[in-house]
């Protein structure tokens, strides 16, 4: 039976796995971390590693995987299996053609995508997405990204679609790490949090928040440190989750007034860590905005979890191989 | 040869058009004010009078057309022709199955769709739009109301889609004629515009805007009173178009961040009313909030102006007639 390998290149983390050709049984995983210099080189190298790792798993070398896809924290060209921008990978700064270089260095062939793009067709076909003919994937972590599934099928405009963490909900508001002003991830990415978290603290408000990633030994405020915090009663942490989830809701809202879409799906590192009972008060964040408000539209977590990105990829390896 | 009526139902006025099969040669035309009470009864007396005057103008009993198309401000329910809900029609508090009401009276089956989809049918059709694949028409005028055309076709959700006017661009911010906060339609639409202007002017601010419309022997802020007062360099004016214009850019900008389309069609009272020069003015300000900023997409203003909503009106019946 072929083994196909995926990979979820994110902004901190990589994880890989490598499935049966069936679709969702997983049969090896890996995880690294992603390398914070080096640019793309350091990250091949990274992924490399961590598909071989993968592949140990499993029993095979690398050059026995039927195919091996890529979910990449950016915008891509699938044709040429080149990452044209990725923000949040240090040293990205020029289009890098990725899938060309692993396949060189493991074997297969390597298929590109989004990252958001391809976890959301892993809930869309395996997940919490089943069933649905039109959802949107809203993957709350380091920032916030988006993907559509329009009529059962990934929408992707000309290339660019689902940034829905830079859609405005507040003009003229809190400067973005994009550099923009007022976009949502500006209140509800993990980065963006960290930064205000940090300037509060250094204007002399108190709060648990660096304390407890300190303990946990991070280096940022992981979601685990924010879920920590918040058990605690820390007043800092439960104010910028509030803000992030008002803007969730704006946000998650306007589009759903633009696309009166089915279902939302919640994941991401925040989303999938605070689960349902967030789901839900994101829901309700959304509700004040909702033009159709006696039809929402349904918002459900995400069921897979870390692995959803890498199982994604392998869904597109498949795709171009077959 | 065929002919098909058409149908603009509008918040302030009522056009028709008879054309003929082929497409968009208009043979007659008429224009009526929409009731401003009575509700379905009075909105239903004054189509039938209007769609009469262009068949009368075309040389023809209405029973002659070969089909009759609406276009109607609010949620349709196409199948059973029923306009479920109008915001801005006085009176229609509940459900009302105008096509059937109107078949009954004038004869042709009727076909029922929403006033914005209808016109952007006829731009992506007849228009500015001819050619995408993917647009995004926005209506600037009483309210502010949008349309989509996706992979060549009429996207409309679970049927509610299009609601641009209510995607949120400042949390917390404006009343919406809609009861919401923070709409785009706050900032922008003619209505809101001019409770706005009212409250300023009030408060001692000085304007000619009320001026210029009791010399028009006008009873709203219409389009060309707004263009008037910009004219004559009217601060107030100035201020709240502006206001409006940067509304636009960030709801916009949201929306092709969301789906990354290739044209946004500028049209409406107000949309049409001041042109291009404007709609330059709108792509500058979408400029620093879109996500890709090397590949805005383009923007150009409605063709077929006032026509428009009634010839998509015939384009819906010409389809639901074949």
């Amino acid at each position: 039976m072929s083994l196909y390998g995926g990979v979820d290149l994110g902004g901190t983390k990589i994880q890989t796995v490598v499935v049966d050709g069936d679709g969702a049984k997983v049969v090896g995983k890996a995880r690294a971390a992603t390398p914070s210099a080096g640019g793309p080189p350091a990250v091949v190298e990274a992924i490399e590693q961590a598909v071989r790792a993968a592949a140990a798993q499993a029993g095979i070398d690398t050059r026995e995987l039927a195919g091996l896809g890529v979910g990449a924290p950016g915008e891509v060209d699938p044709a040429s299996g080149t990452l044209l921008r990725a923000t949040n990978l240090a040293g990205w700064t020029k289009p890098f053609a990725l899938g060309p270089a692993l396949t060189e260095r493991l074997g297969p062939p390597t298929a590109l995508g989004n990252d958001v793009d391809v976890a959301t067709l892993a809930e869309h076909e395996l997940g919490a997405g089943r069933g649905v003919e039109s959802l949107l994937g809203v993957f709350w972590g380091t920032g916030v990204g988006g993907a559509l599934i329009l009529d059962g099928r990934l929408w992707r405009g000309r290339g660019g679609a689902g940034e829905i963490g830079h859609m405005v909900v507040r003009l003229g508001g809190a400067r973005c790490p994009c550099g923009r002003r007022g976009c949502l991830e500006a209140y509800a990415g993990r980065r963006a949090m960290e930064l205000k978290a940090l300037r509060e603290v250094e204007r002399g408000r108190e709060s648990t928040l660096f304390e407890i990633m300190r303990e946990r030994g991070r280096e940022t405020l992981a979601s685990s440190v924010w879920a920590r915090a918040l058990e605690e009663g820390d007043g800092l942490a439960r104010h910028l989750i509030d803000r992030a989830v008002r803007a969730l809701g704006a946000g998650i809202a306007s589009a759903i007034n633009l696309l009166d879409l089915e279902l939302v799906l919640i994941g991401g590192g925040l989303g999938t860590r605070f689960g349902r009972p967030m789901a839900a008060r994101i829901a309700e964040a959304m509700s004040p905005h909702l033009f159709n408000d006696g039809r929402p539209p349904e918002v459900r977590v995400a069921e897979l979890g870390d692995l959803g990105g890498s199982i994604g990829a392998t869904l597109i390896s498949r795709r171009a191989v077959h």
